[in-house]
């Protein structure tokens, strides 16, 4: 069972916005055993449309299309698979309601009749119901092909993909089982990950596959097998996962899909009753933003500061300014104090503090751009690491916040903060 | 001139990450009058990269190719672009000098044979210089199409096209200009805006194209069009976005492209020598963190405090334990109250607070998830607005964000507080 997702959208083509539609579309076909074989991105136009719908229908049983269902002039893809379904619009009162209650409930402004629109459906469409939008998903069938047409709001596309469009994917096909994990790893490069793990790689059997992702101070090594019996599959790539264990243990965070680093922190630190302070400097808020994005993380984070330059870090955190004029804001003697303060000013059991310079340029430090501390307190000891991260202000800031989670991670566990 | 984007990498096709890449190539060939008629995502297969290859160059004149150039066995652009043009693989001193260089200075572990590898390089490929990383990109010609080959790292890619790809293709080919410009607007939904606009979308001229970009709170309008002249190009698009003004004045930012929200705010707190805290709960430091992600943001952003629970909006922030009992934490009174104190707290001009249930749970508070409140206090005023943002934790968030940027930005436009 093979698919391909063909995302619609003139903003795409000209990179005005990033296809994270494709991505989530794939994960969840790759969950009931649908592999994708090709992900197209076209613009808003008929004729390519259509094209690219030919081409595609000979390669894949499925076709995902996202995009161009708005109710603007723009939007065309309604429209096109109407024709290339040789169909009509009709009204639907269902959609339509639907509709009308949204903008009574969410919008301020009252409904109109490029809203109402968006109850005109093709005839021949199984109507996919948009709980969250006004654009409807469309399933549509021809030789054996399924086309599912989807709007492109990316919160809107997802509830419909994960409702009513993989439920019926799944009774309507036999598929087989893709089974992939990823172990995530913090703090080698790959190459030496590679040379380390050499001799079981060459052991790995045929229909095991591996890949090195790497990203910023973080490599993902991820096992990929398929086949129908699900047990077997899992069995084999666990064996082969316990293998590494003591080739690369250490610097195993655990395994990706199961739970990020940052929901692990979430489950250890709610586990042990422990609680988290953070003071972001050169991150400007960024790890303290990753921590929320998990639902349930106020149970253990009790809050973070910003403190953007060396006065409020005086006037706010309480460092004093002897030490950041002698040692420099950025530097392991400030990183750690800011450690401490925040610690006490939060009341939290382990505390991260983080002091750099991001660049372009070097601001009130005296350290070179790239070069950043990172500081953790906690019952058990204070202490600063610091690190080199190139001359890139992106990069500084997202490995800054990639490594302060390796720390913090290492740190609870290794000193028995936490029980695992 | 036409181009497509191939991008290699089994990890796009299971959606284990975004294709972050095509859009910043995508943008780039755009700006030099390069249309791109196609992104395409196949995964880590010698067989599948030749065929797509086959039938890109059938296409178009230049095919950019990303991934799959690193040291690890699953990367096999390198060894397939070899036999693809009949090639060798031979050892490149300078590019070895600089991986050794590179590890002398970045990398903890010492180098080994596997990096030393990536020096072996294709005979006919002129080499693209990476100065972020130990991947060379490759630059091959056949047929009248090139082919360029670039290693998937983000960071790595973007040097590489900006430095050695873009001004060789600007000099290689004549081109035709594109010319997009984007209105970002906040505050009203598509449909009413294409309503207020519709005489004047109606009476756009042939040759300039209008899209809707619909996100969270913003509406992005895109202008597209091509030709020879730029100036006229220029004058005409602006032509357009002048009479837009008198119909939807009120809800415009400015243009995006030149530059965001977040710049914009940047420029105008610099220009007039104004500060700004924040006190963020729901949002968790995604403001803090937009604002910072700008170079330069120092110069305004005082600093930020993310009190996360109720205790620490009273210990930390000063907001009265009654206040919060009294109207709950997600409230008018206590948004407010932390502009107040945040303002304070920091000594800043302005100040921003927000405080909302983001879900999935309702935590501490009394309101449904998805309501926020957004608090701005200056010298004029402090005022608070509510908002709902519907039931979709990762939505609510960024909406609340986008709101808080919006409002701000109005309210010191608005209130005189600074001076455009």
């Amino acid at each position: 069972m093979v698919s391909e997702i063909i995302s619609i959208g003139d903003e795409i083509l000209i990179g005005q916005i990033v296809n994270t539609n494709a991505v989530f579309i794939a994960k969840e076909l790759n969950k009931i055993g649908i592999e994708v074989e090709q992900i197209t991105s076209i613009s808003d136009n008929k004729e390519k449309i259509v094209k690219c719908l030919d081409h595609a229908k000979k390669r894949v049983n499925i076709i995902i299309i996202t995009g161009g269902l708005g109710p603007t002039n723009d939007d065309l893809t309604k429209h096109t698979l109407c024709s290339y379904f040789d169909d009509v619009l009709i009204k639907n009162e269902k959609v339509l309601s639907h509709i009308e209650d949204m903008f009574l409930k969410y919008v301020p402004t009252p409904i109109n009749d490029k809203n109402r629109e968006q109850a005109l459906l093709p005839s021949k469409a199984k109507i996919l119901k948009n709980k969250h939008g006004t654009a409807s998903g469309m399933w549509f069938e021809k030789d054996d092909v399924v086309f599912i047409s989807l709007p492109g709001v990316p919160f809107e596309m997802k509830e419909i993909i994960v409702n009513e469009v993989i439920p019926v994917l799944k009774k309507k096909f036999i598929r087989t089982n893709i089974l992939h994990k990823t172990i995530l790893t913090y703090g080698l490069g790959e190459s030496v990950i590679a040379e380390r793990i050499e001799t079981w790689e060459n052991n790995l059997p045929e229909d095991i596959k591996l890949a090195y992702l790497p990203n910023l101070g973080r490599v993902r090594l991820r096992l990929s097998s398929k086949g129908d019996d699900e047990k077997k599959l899992n069995d084999d790539i666990n064996n082969q996962i316990e293998k590494l264990y003591p080739l690369i243990g250490e610097i195993i965070v655990g395994l990706e899909d199961q739970t990020s680093i940052e929901e692990q922190l979430l489950n250890f630190f709610k586990k042990n009753n422990k609680t988290l302070s953070l003071a972001e400097s050169c991150t400007g808020g960024q790890v303290a933003s990753r921590i929320t994005d998990i639902p349930g993380s106020s149970i253990y984070f009790k809050g973070g500061i910003v403190p953007y330059n060396s006065k409020i870090k005086n006037q706010i955190l309480n460092i004093p300014m002897e030490l950041i004029n002698k040692f420099s804001v950025v530097s392991e003697q400030v990183a750690k104090r800011m450690a401490i303060e925040v610690r006490k000013m939060f009341n939290s059991d382990i505390s991260l503090a983080i002091t750099g310079t991001a660049g372009p340029s070097k601001g009130e430090s005296k350290a070179s751009i790239g070069i950043v501390f990172i500081a953790i307190a906690s019952e058990k000891r204070v202490f600063s690491e610091e690190f080199n991260f190139g001359n890139h202000r992106e990069r500084v800031r997202e490995r800054a916040a990639n490594k302060a989670f390796e720390l913090l991670y290492n740190e609870i566990i290794n000193l028995g903060i936490v029980d695992t």
